[in-house]
C-alpha cells in the first residue's frame, strides 16, 4: 500500500480489552469509579482480574477503535502504536491489519508485555476501565513515521496518549510534521481524569497543534475549568477551529467558528455496552469530514456510528458501518 | 474447596477459542469442511489466522464449555486439561476459575504455546474449527489427579482428547479410577472425522470403560460405520448404559436399554452461532443426571443448555443456565 490518499492517522495506546460483567458493587469494592479509565500497575491490574467474571478478549485502544470505524465506513486509515511481540500483540496486530488498516509500528522486543485495559460493563451498559499501559510506555517520536502523517487528510490522537511518558514528544512530533504538510490534527480528551491529569499540556496542545477537537461534556468543561456545557463551548471558540462535543444521549453539538450544529442522538433499540462509543463517534466525523459531508452530516455519521457500537459488547463495529451510513444518512 | 461431592469432572483439551466471521468462498479457498474440526499444526495456524478477519477471543474447549455450563447450572465441577504458562493460558485459567470450577492442572513451563481454535463462523450460523493443539500435547496421566475422580460423580472425558498422543493413557487411567470408585464415566464422540482417526479405539473404549455416550447423528453411524440413525442407535444399547443423541434442530434421543426417550429441541429465536452446542447439551444432561432429574427431563435440560449457547457468539453460556432451567423446566 502506497503512502498516497489517507484519509486518517490514528496514533494512540495499542491495547486488548478484556471485558467482563459486573453490578455495581464489584466497583465499589475495587474503587472503581463508573464510567472513567484508571491506570493501573500490572500488580493492581493482576488483583482486578483475579476478581473479574469470565472475560471476552478482543482488541481495543480508543484511536484503533476509531481507526476500525473508518475502515468499516470504507475509509482510508493507518495507525501507529505499540505492541509487544507476545500472544496479546499478537491479537492486536492481526484484528487491525484484517480490519484493512495500516500498521507498521515495530512492536516491543522487550521490557512490559501488550497493554491490556480490563472493562467491567454493569448492568446499566455503562463501562469502567482499568488500564495497564504496558508495552505502550515505550511508544516514543521515532515511531512516528513521517510519510504517514504526511499522507494523511487528518492525524488523529488521543488523550489518553498523554500518559506514558514518551508519548507527548511524539504526539507533537506528528502535529508538526501535519501542519507543516498543511495537513489537519485531530485530538479526543479520552477521558475527564486524563484531562484533570494532563490539563495545562491539553490546554497549550489545543490552543497551539490542534485543529479539530473531540470532547464529551465531562471533558471539556474539566479542560476549561467551567460548570456548565455552554461556558465551555464559548471556550473552545478561541482555540481550535473545530470542536464535536458529545452528551450521550442528548446527541452532539459541533462548533467550528460561528458556526454551530446541534444534532440528535442517533435511536438505538437496547444499549449494551458504551464501549468505543465517543472512538466511534469520531470515526464517523472524520469520515464525513476527510469525505466532504460538512460539519452537520458528519455529526450524523459520526451519531450513526456511535450507535451500532453501543448496541452490542466491544468497541468496534460488527456490522458495516459503510452500509450503515448509506442507509441512514441517505 | 474440598474434593467431597464434585458432580461432573471434565477432562479434556484446553483451549483458547478465536472466533472470527466468514463466509463459504473463505471455507472453499482454505480448504475447511463446514461445521467440522480439522487439527492444523502452528504454521497452517498461523496462515488461517493471517486470513481470518478480526478476532473474538475466549475461553474454549469443549469438555470445559461443558464445565462452564454445570458452573452456570450451579452444579460443582473440576476441570483438568494443559495449558502453558503464556497469555492465552492465563486467559484460560482465569476463566474457568471465574466461573466457579475447580481448575489445578499444572501449566506447561517449556515446549508449545497454549492450545487455540480458529473458529469460523458462517452467516448460517455453523461453526468450523481448526484446532492447533499446542500445550495439550503434555496432558498425560500423571496430569489426573485420582482424587478428583474418585470425588465426581461422573468423568466427563471429550473424544478431541484422543488426538494429543499422551491423552488417551490419561482418559484409561481416570476411567479406571472412576469405575474402582463405583463412579460414572461419559463421553462425547466430539467430531465424525475424530471418530474416523480413532473408530477402532473409540469402539473398544465406549464397550469397555463408557457409561454414557454423547454423540450427534455424524458421529453415531461414524463410529458404528451405518447410514441410518435408527441403526446406530440400535448399536448403542450393546455397549453402553446410556446414549444421549443430538439431531440439531431434530432435537435428541436418550437410549438406555429398553428405554428410549424422544425429545424436542427448544425453540430458539435465532442461531448466531452453533459453536459450544454439543458441549452444552452434555452440560445440561450430567447437571440432570448427577441430580436425579430422570432421563427425558435431564435431555430436555440439555436442550435448553444448547438453546442458550447458539443464540450467540461463543460456547460458553452468557446467561445464568440454573436461572433458565427453573423458568423452563418448572
Amino acid at each position: 500500500m502506497s503512502e498516497a490518499g489517507l484519509d486518517v492517522l490514528g496514533i494512540g495506546n495499542a491495547i486488548v480489552d478484556v471485558l467482563a460483567h459486573g453490578d455495581d458493587d464489584f466497583l465499589a469494592k475495587h474503587g472503581l469509579v463508573k464510567g472513567t479509565m484508571a491506570l493501573v500497575d500490572a500488580v493492581e491490574a493482576e488483583a482486578i482480574y483475579a476478581a473479574m467474571g469470565p472475560g471476552l478478549e478482543m482488541s481495543g485502544g480508543s484511536a484503533a477503535n476509531t481507526m476500525a470505524g473508518i475502515a468499516s465506513l470504507s475509509g482510508r486509515g493507518a495507525y501507529i502504536g505499540k505492541v509487544r511481540d507476545d500472544q496479546l500483540g499478537s491479537v492486536f496486530s492481526h484484528d487491525i491489519h484484517a480490519i484493512g488498516v495500516r500498521f507498521e509500528t515495530p512492536a516491543a522486543r522487550a521490557g512490559a508485555p501488550t497493554a491490556r485495559c480490563l472493562i467491567i460493563v454493569t448492568p446499566d451498559a455503562q463501562r469502567t476501565m482499568q488500564t495497564f499501559l504496558g508495552a505502550c510506555v515505550e511508544l516514543g517520536p521515532e515511531d512516528i513515521d513521517p510519510k504517514l502523517v504526511q499522507a494523511a487528510q487528518v492525524t488523529y490522537l488521543e488523550g489518553y496518549l498523554y500518559d506514558p511518558p514518551q508519548a507527548q514528544e511524539a504526539f507533537v512530533k506528528a502535529a508538526t510534521i501535519a501542519h507543516e504538510a498543511g495537513r489537519k490534527v485531530a485530538l479526543t480528551l479520552s477521558d475527564p481524569f486524563c484531562v484533570e491529569r494532563h490539563r495545562s499540556a491539553f490546554r497549550e496542545l489545543v490552543d497551539g497543534h490542534i485543529d479539530i477537537l473531540f470532547a464529551n461534556e465531562h471533558e471539556i468543561t474539566a479542560l476549561y475549568e467551567v460548570n456548565a456545557f455552554d461556558a465551555a463551548l464559548q471556550a473552545t471558540r478561541g482555540s481550535c477551529d473545530i470542536a464535536a462535543l458529545t452528551r450521550s444521549e442528548k446527541g452532539s453539538v459541533v462548533v467550528a467558528g460561528e458556526e454551530v450544529h446541534v444534532i440528535d442522538a442517533e435511536p438505538v433499540t437496547k444499549v449494551v455496552d458504551t464501549t468505543g462509543a465517543g472512538d466511534l463517534y469520531a470515526a464517523g466525523f472524520l469520515y464525513g469530514y476527510t469525505h466532504g459531508l460538512g460539519l452537520a452530516r458528519s455529526a450524523r455519521a459520526g451519531g450513526i456510528a456511535a450507535a451500532e457500537v453501543i448496541s452490542h459488547m466491544g468497541a468496534r463495529p460488527e456490522t458495516s458501518l459503510a452500509d450503515l451510513l448509506k442507509a441512514k444518512l441517505a
